[in-house]
């Protein structure tokens, strides 16, 4: 059983403005919210229908993950919640967590910076590219699409819960950097195929229409490209960067 | 101006049955329809709002594509005929054409298999990958998503007009095979980073959620995959696929 009130609150939290005041995000769906409960994530609230079996309590010999009680609601008390014109039968609240950089954390590994990113997709997909190749950190600039936005944790296929991930002013951020590389994912770049290894670098991925930021563009010591064969005029920015990736990876 | 007619003919082609009652398909869009007509696409019907500025009027010294005379028609008529509740200024009609794969085609060259993808973006990504690493043909299993969808012709970015592609019986086709390798993406393959060079070959890449089928399986000669640092569960088949493809021309 909800309130009124409770089910308005929810239904605000599709917008960045409200999730930021409240401090709380929503996500539907039982692919999704069983992604993240199976990588423990901590939810403040999961309501559901009596259609929703909870999936823990599936598992055999698996200890269950940390989580609130379930609220169970009648899917009609679902359909005023839910962000979507056909709701799903489990809607999870979660707490919004600002991690910030630590300092000097940079020099040290792979990052991946996403500098005005818009695209949910797109977002979700790097941070799934990120996870796969074991980057260890995303770094995203203030204009990208919003982390907590639905569409970009479920694009991440789980990699939400288990990417650390900064938002940060990302020029201010290159600046402090001490001889670590910053490359530029560009379409005049280097070859990918010609790249030294790397242990320690920060890779840029512009936004899908303007490319890499011109603040940002002063930090990049070199730009790479993957080569091109045939006509299409762009590599989607998920693929660019998986390419990348993979070619650094490679290397080590 | 349109007739009701007109108008619930062009509306029914929403659905792929009429679209392939009528051999026709629509595309909505300022981008992509300027996409199209600049790959020379061959539109048989063009409807557009006031609002719409024809982009081949505007560029200079390039010779204006084929295309129809342009049907100027009131927002009303285009709301009514467009298939999104937030209609563009353009509606382009197209004659779906279906090119038979000519005998012993995937002898030479490279070809991407699509057995199954059953997400439209992926499909147009994965046509859009083709493009960029000039593969010689796509095919498509029967039940791909529909390639005059609109969503797989914009997520091509206009590779839809300029790849090749073919929809076959998938099985039969690589059973009439002479000594081409098959490759398989899936998760326990060989590293691609191991590949030989292969000059003709064909590239296989499942379904999103059940991977290969066993038909498709038995005429599979090597699996491959992109190697995992991390912890993800997967990678899109689109960026698999354009890993993969990365790795072959590399060798070339």
């Amino acid at each position: 059983m909800l309130t009124k009130a409770e089910i308005q609150r929810v239904r605000s939290l599709r917008e960045k403005k409200h999730r930021e005041e409240l401090g709380l995000f929503v996500i539907e769906g039982e692919k999704v919210v069983s992604e993240l409960l199976a990588a423990n994530y901590h939810f403040s609230e999961i309501y559901a229908t009596d259609d929703w079996t909870d999936p823990s309590a599936l598992a055999e010999g698996i200890a269950a993950p940390p989580r609130p009680h379930v609220v169970r609601i009648s899917a009609d008390e679902m359909a005023r919640a839910s962000h979507f014109p056909t709701p799903s039968s489990v809607l999870a609240v979660g707490r919004i967590r600002h991690e910030a950089l630590p300092p000097n954390a940079l020099n040290q590994g792979l990052s991946l910076a996403l500098d005005g990113v818009q695209d949910a997709g797109n977002v979700g997909t790097l941070l799934r590219v990120a996870e796969w190749f074991a980057l260890d950190r995303v770094l995203l600039s203030a204009d990208c699409a919003d982390l907590f936005h639905q569409k970009v944790i479920n694009a991440s296929m789980g990699s939400f819960a288990r990417v650390r991930v900064h938002t940060v002013d990302l020029p201010a951020v290159l600046e402090e950097l001490n001889h670590v590389p910053v490359l530029g994912c560009d379409l005049t770049g280097k070859s990918v195929h010609t790249l030294d290894a790397l242990d320690h670098a920060v890779l840029v991925v512009g936004s899908e229409g303007r490319g890499i930021s011109g603040a940002v563009r002063e930090h990049i010591t070199e730009y790479v490209t993957v080569p091109r064969y045939g006509g299409a005029e762009s590599l989607n920015a998920g693929i660019a960067a998986a390419i990348v990736c993979d070619n650094l990876r490679r290397l080590q």
